[in-house]
């Protein structure tokens, strides 16, 4: 193997070690007074004592299907019991990362608060570094676990056995490292389905007895469950979102590697250059994540804070799309065939870029149809005047429209990548568009930690000043936080559909046949599934919020001194309630995605005489992944609409021909429907991304459990073709004979 | 040509009589006072105007798509102008049927409030005569117009030509006959989706000045959108309901048709026993259909209404499967093969009962997800009691699991008819399941009549004792109503299914691949179709609410003597409102549906070397289909959950230990859920149906243009397969070679 591979872990370590500085340098910020400093450790020890639920829970789990993961290693020729260490690694490294991040924006938060007494700029530094350390935590650990395991695993299957680059070692070799992914894939499930549970139980918790009942602002100290509402800023947004992208990022680049593996490629790299590609376009998007954070500033007041954020992004990515093509050029040989389809080195630059232009326009939708001031949310909040029922027909039709955009772009970004160049050009784009992942996160993160930000300076009693820079930085989190919400769908639809890819060539089937009843039958329920896994998140969401609700009444009748401001509410009861009810609450939406597609695989095999269960699987993972990512889209996306709307009164909206504010008749309308939008784009609709991932990351690991075709012959196959095909001594691949 | 084949015609005709009679049967009895006949003459008028309008742009529409079809046909060698024909012959029986259905609701209403006055007997039998009035011009056009047209057609190209049965021209006159499916679906469109806005517009319209504004009551007259309102049950739950089974009926029919034409087989009807049985089958289930309106009856005041129509509904079903045995047994050879899949004649027979029983589950799951008392209707009156947005949010929770166990029920449908009897096994289970379609609607079309009945008695300030009749059977109505939109959505699904199925084998493809990316970008596509259309429909209505607000508006500021009773509303300027909107509103999503499958199935034709546009049609079929089926369930079934929650409040629930009744808190946040729920009940929810047939039905229709084999070429194929099978002097299939 050549050594170039050594520079996917260096470039990870890069990665981190500049994550280490920015922390540091975070920490060294000024935390302010001891009230503030108070309120933010309430705050970090909410958010420390899920991350340590979570974790107790999360132990059991993974020794659980570690075992199971071990003993079924054993079983199949293509894999080991190694994948289970791989799987705990993976595990680790996600919880770690998640770790990482709640540490930073519980720190960075206060910091904000405190940089905003001096200048917009400064608070915009500490807030923007905050989001940077979880950036780079995640996408370094990312990039070094997968870099070092995979030259582990290959010298351990591939070198030290002699063994064949696309035959049956090399596939042991990433069914191996598929572990890592499955690992990180399981914790996002956690941190976002929990993460997703505790944070609106809080939210409609604390806005349902505080705002409504005993008629205090939001964040007021007073409102026992404002700390579990702010610690659920960073569980949801901050670890969840963290967890979800680590899990795509991972996934993107195995099956890439996967499918990569199937090209037989005259490279000056042993022959796996295809199989390197997509760890070295992290590494590279990882290093130019970092260069454009350095774009991200501004000096004046009055400067933009979106137009920096825009910049930094733009710059990062223009950047990796360049780098990708001198890499490409350099590493791949100038034709290759991967099932029957030839294309060329500069094809698979082009679906690069096809990724990256998936990426953009995907955010640029969803910011279009949850932005205030645009048309989507202007008929929501025009409906508004009519009361609470036409005010949530408008955002549910919002929401249904705003599917339209971005499944055309997903369709078409799947139909020209693969023109470029086949499956692995599918894949190869969706590990293009999450190359720049770090700085996706940095953006992404960045948001709540303004919220929190403004949450202390609110509760604080902080003055105006402060607040308009922190409510500043709020306003544009929130618009980043609906892009980061249309990126990372994207981002798991495409994972989803590289996954499937690979599993499909591990499984050995050539196709997945609708026209089957079994297949079709699949499909539908598959379709389903996001629905009952929609529903149980949504009424997890009311039963926890519940259950809130009566602790905060508890509270303030036994309590009295609290509304008198002489007596501390028991803030930590409330971070208990929404701890263990998002734990208990995940167990079956998560065992449904976990367990389905090892039934249908293991329980479907041999029963069909002309259709595997392998294809039967390939049809529910379809009817998962179409029926998931709309469901995704349409509830992110009505919940965005419907917040913007709510928001919207806060400056006045005009509504036929009068000038409506918070207070009015409409505006409360608008709150109806801000409510039933919560669990839907902060609960429901981004469960959907691990979902679709978790279920496709199953199918992938049991695969060879369940492949049609004995993976020795499927070898043997490969390597007939790469003699075949290798006749070209300039290392020109001219297509099958 | 067997002589059997005229049974057909003649037990269409048969139903016609029968219709007849009961019909003139009801036109009969008294129809009361003049106060209540000048009601019900506004209602028949308001009727009347709405078929009026929507025929005017009907007939545009069959014009204009008759001459693309004329011309369209002479295109390929297995299609002919004579299509046209068909398809005009289609829409007018389709439109013809819609009338009979209005005229006798429009009738049978103010008779039942008349009979109510003697006793709950004789206004159940009032009303269900009016029910089986519509149940029976239905089945009675489409069984005949079916009989007759099949043929005439097979005489004109098969007989004469001296044709083969199994081939080429046989394909013709099945083509042909498709563009009666088509007339018949595309003016279910029109009925169905501009049906569903119209009810929606006027009853929001109606509710939100009438109830909220005015303070009046429901059904009041001075209201001047209450006539509009009484005239939308009419149009959106008799005619639309009526329009959308005929298309089902008619288009299972054929798709069963058209699957039996590919079976060679060798019985005593010149081959084409597979071919007529799905026709037979409809029309002894017309018979056993009249013969199960003969047990629903009631004798005493206490007797269950529901129990007289289960009885009646449950032996219709019992005779059809029954008789389907001897006919099946007595029809069709031993054994058959279709595309290499082997089975038996009873195979077909317990394809048959699986539909039978599909049908009877949906209904019933449907039931319990909607019904008073049941657990997902009371979590919706339990959450009610904080507020209308956690109602709403339990609402679309019920809603998305409630797909659950009908998807189950389904997706185990299709394996086990497909066991029994490959792709003819799917498509006759679902003709089984629409046999005692007759039946189905005389139930469906009997609660809007005792609707409009109870609506009259109130209107007309009749007695509590007349008004508890009308109430009682309202209830039952409003039951029937759920279990009908089950059964409507099941057989929409099977229908689409089947014609899938029959698309599959005309366009010469012999696989639909999602593995293949046009396929599965086009799944993508094809599954956000619904989101898009169910956007428009609700969107539609939200906008023609408005308008109706207006008028309402303005006729009270205008005519003071409206609400002092001394001036009459103008009734028809609403209706007028209600008719234009529904007209207008509908064009964008029917043109959607019409327009998508052509345009991929032409715009594809060539574009992929190894994806052909037959196959990337397939996959959006699918992706509609399952998407639509998912939306459709989830929507009616939130609709009628939401709207038996706020009922619940009629007779005081308990929440929390405490009992609340109409006008409390809990009850008015009820009430925006049902406000949310009525379009998503009555217009989205519904429409799907709709969209997914017609799209099918025009992917059929459009399947010889886009065919990837040569029909020549496929009935050669055929006639060979026949040579090689019919080697058996016993007339057995041993299956091929």
């Amino acid at each position: 193997m050549n050594n170039i591979i050594w520079i996917v872990p260096i470039l990870g370590i890069v990665g981190l070690i500049i994550m280490a500085v920015k922390s540091s340098w975070v920490n060294k910020q000024d935390a302010g007074d001891s009230g503030m400093n108070e309120l933010a450790g309430y705050i970090a020890k909410g958010a420390m004592a899920f991350l340590k639920a979570e974790w107790r829970v999360m132990f059991y789990f993974v020794l659980i299907a570690g075992i199971l993961l071990a003993y079924s290693g054993t079983l199949v020729e293509t894999s080991s019991p190694v994948i289970a260490i791989s799987f705990v690694i993976g595990a680790f490294f996600s919880a770690f990362a998640g770790w990482i991040g709640m540490n930073i924006a519980t720190k960075a938060n206060v910091r904000t608060t405190q940089a905003a007494k001096t200048s917009l700029a400064k608070a915009l530094k500490v807030s923007f570094s905050g989001g940077t350390v979880m950036g780079l935590g995640v996408a370094g650990l990312a990039v070094f676990g997968m870099g070092i395991l995979f030259i582990f695993f290959y010298n351990m299957y591939v070198i030290q056995t002699g063994g064949d680059v696309n035959g049956l070692e090399m596939i042991t070799a990433l069914e191996v490292l598929a572990g890592f992914s499955l690992g990180a894939e399981s914790i996002a499930l956690f941190a976002r389905v929990g993460g997703g549970i505790y944070t609106k139980a809080a939210d409609v918790g604390a806005d349902l007895v505080g705002k409504v009942e005993a008629g205090i602002p939001e964040d007021d100290p007073r409102n026992p469950a404002t700390i579990a509402d702010n610690v659920g800023d960073n569980v949801g947004d901050v670890a969840g979102m963290g967890a979800d992208l680590f899990g795509s990022y991972v996934a993107t680049i195995l099956a890439s590697m996967v499918l990569g593996r199937e090209i037989v490629s005259a490279d000056q790299f042993g022959g796996i250059a295809p199989v390197l590609l997509p760890m070295i376009i992290a590494g590279i998007g990882l290093i130019f994540s970092i260069v454009g954070t350095l774009f991200v500033r501004i000096s004046k007041e009055t400067d933009s804070v979106q137009k920096a954020l825009n910049l930094g992004n733009w710059s990062s990515i223009i950047f990796t799309g360049i780098a990708a093509y001198f890499l490409v050029a350099y590493m791949l040989p100038e034709t290759m065939v991967i099932r029957e389809y030839a294309f060329t080195s500069m094809d698979v630059f082009w679906a690069i870029l096809t990724g990256l232009i998936v990426g953009a326009l995907m955010s640029i939708i969803t910011e279009y149809y949850t932005a205030m001031g645009k048309k989507p949310v202007l008929s929501i909040v025009k409906q508004s005047s009519t009361g609470a029922a036409t005010n949530i027909i408008a955002g549910l039709a919002v929401g249904m429209q705003s599917t339209v955009l971005p499944i055309l772009v997903l369709a078409t970004g799947i139909v020209v990548s693969y023109t470029f160049a086949g499956l692995y050009g599918v894949a190869i784009a969706a590990a293009g568009m999450m190359a720049t992942t770090a700085m996706q996160l940095a953006i992404d993160a960045f948001g709540p930690i303004a919220d929190n930000a403004g949450g202390i300076a609110e509760m604080s009693g902080l003055p105006d000043e402060v607040r308009g820079r922190t409510d500043n930085l709020d306003a544009v989190g929130n618009t980043t936080a609906a892009a980061g919400k249309g990126f990372a769908i994207a981002s798991a639809a495409l994972t989803a559909l590289a996954l499937f890819a690979a599993f499909v060539g591990i499984s050995g089937i050539d196709s997945i046949d609708i026209y089957k009843a079994p297949v079709l039958a699949a499909l539908f329920i598959g379709g389903m599934i996001p629905y009952i896994f929609s529903s149980l998140a949504i009424a997890a969401v009311g039963r926890a919020a519940m259950d809130m609700v009566q602790e905060v009444r508890r509270q303030f009748k036994e309590l009295p001194g609290i509304m008198e401001g002489t007596t501390k509410p028991e803030y930590e009861k409330c971070v208990d309630i929404s701890t263990k009810a998002s734990i208990r609450e995940m167990i079956l939406p998560g065992a449904i995605a976990l367990i389905v597609p090892i039934l249908v695989g293991f329980g479907f095999k041999g029963v069909f005489e002309d259709t595997s269960s392998a294809e039967i699987l390939g049809g529910l993972l379809a009817g998962v992944t179409v029926s998931g990512v709309l469901m995704g889209i349409f509830q992110n996306n009505a919940g965005g609409a419907w917040d913007n709307a709510k928001k919207s009164f806060e400056k006045g909206v005009l509504i036929n021909g009068k000038m409506e504010f918070k207070g009015s008749e409409p505006h409360k309308a608008s709150v109806t429907g801000d409510t039933v939008g919560d669990p839907f784009k902060d609960t429901s609709g981004p469960s959907m991304n691990i979902l679709i991932k978790l279920m496709s990351i199953v199918a992938l690991v049991i695969a060879p459990h369940i492949a049609v075709k004995d993976h020795a012959i499927q070898a043997d196959d490969l390597k007939q073709e790469a003699k075949e095909l290798v006749v070209d001594d300039q290392g020109f691949v001219k297509g099958e004979k």
